[in-house]
């Protein structure tokens, strides 16, 4: 049994590579920018959950406030550049959600680099999650975002 | 990348051992038992389950009448027996799932060696699948189907 293959077909059924936007005085431009890895699972069934914290040696795991069921969820940009995508490299994603990946590992790396604290980078971010999770809801449309 | 640790892994999070009955003059003591593996997914990102019928070597890939998902089954008692169970026991799952897998594996071997045509199997195939997916629907309370 590989546990690196094991965590990359699970998250391939129930992972998720996530980018939010969040209006914020504190923040450059005036939008926060969170980038995050995410696992969720029912309460009775948290084992997995565990074992994504001990493999990546990062991340949290909470209740999810909008259900019954737990999250792993790593935000970290950091964790996210040196752990969990070069992970994801090594023991690709095997369905469509691959590409979701791929534009995801674009951002975590323009934000690593700290490029989105820059005009450029910043409109690359907006416009590269815009094709994210392009079936999921966002609570911003892309054009409302701007420089 | 290890296919068949990836393959567990999906399976722990999309995957279902199931067993139902259904009501069947056609078949002794008057019920029909099937015994089945599935793994669904939107239709969109149906690669996944392609590679499952090509992995097993078996098995089926067809819409589910109840929404807009594929479901890849595998119903064969022979393909469960012979393919199936043997790849769980090799890579198993990692989460709670896998007790459903231990009973679900007890009746496959069951129906294999035939015996739930003998009272005593028939009986013993009931009383294991009543602990089978506790928390899912059943059409028939494991109490209403006697020998």
């Amino acid at each position: 049994m590989d546990e690196n293959s094991y965590l990359s077909g699970y998250t391939d059924g129930e992972g998720c590579f996530c980018v939010t936007f969040n209006r914020s005085t504190r923040h450059k431009f005036g939008w926060d920018i969170r980038s995050s890895f995410s696992v969720s699972q029912n309460r009775d069934r948290a084992e997995v959950l565990v074992l994504f914290r001990h493999h990546f040696k990062c991340g949290t795991i909470r209740p999810d406030r909008s259900d019954k069921t737990l999250k792993y969820e790593v935000r970290s940009v950091n964790d996210l550049f040196t752990k969990v995508v070069p992970h994801f490299e090594q023991y690709p994603l095997l369905s469509t959600k691959r590409i979701d990946f791929k534009m995801f590992s674009e951002i975590v790396q323009l934000m690593h680099n700290r490029k989105h604290l820059e005009s450029e980078g910043f409109k690359k971010v907006v416009h590269v999650s815009e094709r994210l999770n392009r079936d999921g809801k966002k609570k911003y449309a892309r054009r409302q975002i701007k420089v």
